[in-house]
């Protein structure tokens, strides 16, 4: 079989675009029910996609007021999913700033083994101040310093996971043996954050680990991702822009004695579909309408990290002047965009309304195969993080429209060849490095 | 009605009885899979009990040669467990020591709307030294010091859920008015141990707050227990002993404002069903000679702070000195029980080998329910914390042998009256007390 693409499904509760809620095909109260997510997951499993993806912080909104990103939190929603799933992966964010190691190693482990391996974490280091706020900082530690904390922070989690051997748990009723004790080993951490002894109390995970996600784009990012990640998430707005982000990351892979396949890029695809191009542009131009100006000015002030409330609509972006560590990537990525294009603010903020940075791309099934087809052939993708503009409507339009446009070019899987997470996305079960060390010895 | 008492299914792997998994009955494979947690809760749910609860710890059991006390982490599996049942309250346990108020407030209150209402919350200061030493600690932090966290931190816990009003949320399309940003406020906690701003990042839960459980029974977690619980569980052996705790319980509730009513003391039973008494205890013996010594003998060293492995089965436990801190009530109990019926080791190993030190009672259906009968209406219990020997056949006994013998007595509901765990319990939903303190304002 030729090579095949990924696909992920990026879940927010109304959907991507910022006026989603207000637009009457979705439902803003259901959006805030089990059944509403338990509808889409079932959804993107019907379209046999490899993945569910929630982002998350841990603070409120700034910008609740006018719209909500989140209702339920990750881990719980997700195993709730769990159990009303069969297939499809199930990946959540979590900070490795705001957490404990042993935590989120036993988290992830639990939704792995009770999702019989489909659990996936994607790594953030929350840059919000709002964030350091609610856990005990008066100002968000530095971009370094998060960065090398999520390093050690990812180490001590994996050896958690390795801290029981696959076959540990022997469950010798005859002997009253449960566990063999000679293959469960403390870990003995002391580093520089963190001191661990282990060993976790639950056994080692269905996938050996749950598959490691990131999105930072920075430089830091990169290689953090090159590193550590098996896919990155990543905003990228053209074709060029894309392939050279491709390139770079996968060219960072060696130093760390990695293959070029084992980690998998999905840029960001909010896809507005209609039966003509005519008519998705005309369901762009409706969402469109349905921004809160407000709300925009507000978002890329934040993003900015300068007030621009007081400009005018139908003037250009002023001099932000230099960028504050952060999410920097996205910040050069909508200045760029904006000078590129030479964008009012007004036009700017309709090009974020879609996907805050990602590619908005408006058209008929058969063109957004072509998008998707192209990166992925041209070597930009080996996938896709699919941004619905709406929820439930948008997810069920591209699985029912876009997906077998896909698997028609032979894209695409017609059925789930695998059962965790990582086979969907051809990865490889880790072996233990606890285990390999001792036999070593 | 007349006063109707209250059932909590307490709920390990293969059951409470330490040698459960090696029991016929059970299946230890299946019972680190999801679909057996499954199949309990809806048993649970099917006997109209209240709720069903997790234990934990955040270290590797220390014996997990000899047995597993848990597989999957509570609020994980809690979570699943809110997909796929409609009714049961679910309470998990997690510790105020190794985590943070925020994350812990916005996980309960997650499970809280996932399932409807339905969520409680067991706090445990986490004794342990293992637990210590897996989040950065050489030694464990002192009992008062622990308490005194966990009062500020289920202070501020509140006061996240708090930070919403219940109508906050108006979604109006029309306006693009998501939230009213004048009922979400921050709470701005500078605390000895924690600073934390808010609002919190969800809603406030259906119940206003998850229920609130303790269950340690010594003076400082009684004390505890009357200011800030609303289900106390607690491990009594005779009636007498009973009595004087709910006693002591009840009538600590006045200096906080609080009225008896609001707190459910919930005993522990360990009910082994047969249809004589003979054989009852037979299966009791069963399971006893299933008993591995080596085990026992570990558990009640660790339990005593004291090694006593060495000591002959068949004679006396010796002197243990005086009682270090941690687990001081259940210590006490343990002594007693041994000083007051002059137990031999052996003899107090199978004692203590159906429930850790809750009361183990083998009986008929009837005669179970002339002990909880006594123990409710003579004023020891409003109910009961249900610990079936095995699992899932000791929950299945209880349900279609017990309970039916309770209902006919007019002590236990006949079907679910409410929707929400407090409502089951009936107890009030907690007004906000950020919302009065601004009206009062």
């Amino acid at each position: 079989m030729s090579r095949q693409l990924h696909l992920n499904a990026f879940v927010m509760p109304n959907g991507h675009h910022e006026a989603a809620w207000r637009h009457p095909s979705t439902d803003p109260r259901r959006a805030r029910t089990l059944r509403h997510y338990v509808d889409i997951a079932r959804t993107a499993e019907r379209g046999m996609l490899d993945s569910l993806f929630l982002a998350d912080g841990v603070a409120l909104w700034s910008n609740v007021k006018h719209n909500s990103h989140s209702h339920f939190e990750p881990l719980t929603l997700l195993s709730a999913l769990a159990a009303t799933t069969d297939h499809i992966g199930l990946i959540a964010t979590a900070s490795t700033t705001y957490n404990e190691p042993y935590h989120l190693a036993r988290k992830f482990a639990s939704l792995d083994h009770l999702s019989g391996g489909r659990a996936g974490w994607n790594i953030v280091t929350s840059a919000g101040v709002d964030e350091a706020r609610n856990f005990n900082l008066g100002t968000r530690p530095g971009h370094e310093l998060r960065y090398a904390r999520a390093t050690e922070f990812v180490d001590v989690v994996k050896k958690l996971w390795d801290s029981w051997d696959d076959d540990a748990a022997v469950l010798d009723r005859a002997s009253g043996i449960y566990a063999d004790t000679d293959r469960i080993r403390p870990i003995e951490h002391e580093g520089e954050h963190f001191r661990v002894r282990g060993p976790l109390n639950i056994e080692r995970p269905v996938q050996g680990h749950p598959l490691l996600v990131q999105a930072g784009s920075s430089e830091t990012g990169k290689e953090y991702a090159a590193r550590h990640a098996e896919a990155v998430f990543t905003a990228q707005q053209t074709f060029a822009e894309g392939k050279a982000f491709y390139d770079d990351v996968k060219g960072r892979l060696a130093k760390y004695g990695r293959s070029p396949d084992e980690i998998k890029i999905l840029p960001g695809i909010s896809p507005i579909i209609g039966r003509t191009t005519a008519e998705a542009r005309a369901r762009e131009a409706e969402l469109n309408a349905l921004i809160t100006p407000e709300y925009g000015l507000h978002q890329l002030s934040k993003l900015l990290d300068h007030d621009i409330t007081g400009c005018p609509l139908d003037g250009p972006l002023p001099d932000v002047g230099s960028f504050t560590e952060g999410a920097q990537s996205r910040l050069a990525l909508v200045v760029g965009l904006a000078r590129r294009e030479n964008l009012t603010i007004r036009q700017l903020l309709e090009r974020l309304a879609g996907g805050r940075g990602h590619r908005v791309f408006a058209g008929t099934p058969v063109r957004i195969a072509d998008e998707l087809e192209q990166w992925f052939t041209g070597g930009a993708a080996d996938g896709f993080n699919v941004m619905p503009p709406t929820l439930p409507g948008g997810l069920d339009e591209f699985v029912d429209l876009v997906v077998p446009e896909l698997r028609r070019r032979g894209l695409f899987r017609a059925e789930y060849t695998g059962t965790t997470l990582r086979e969907h996305y051809g990865l490889a079960r880790p072996v233990n490095r606890n285990r390999v060390k001792e036999h070593a010895a």
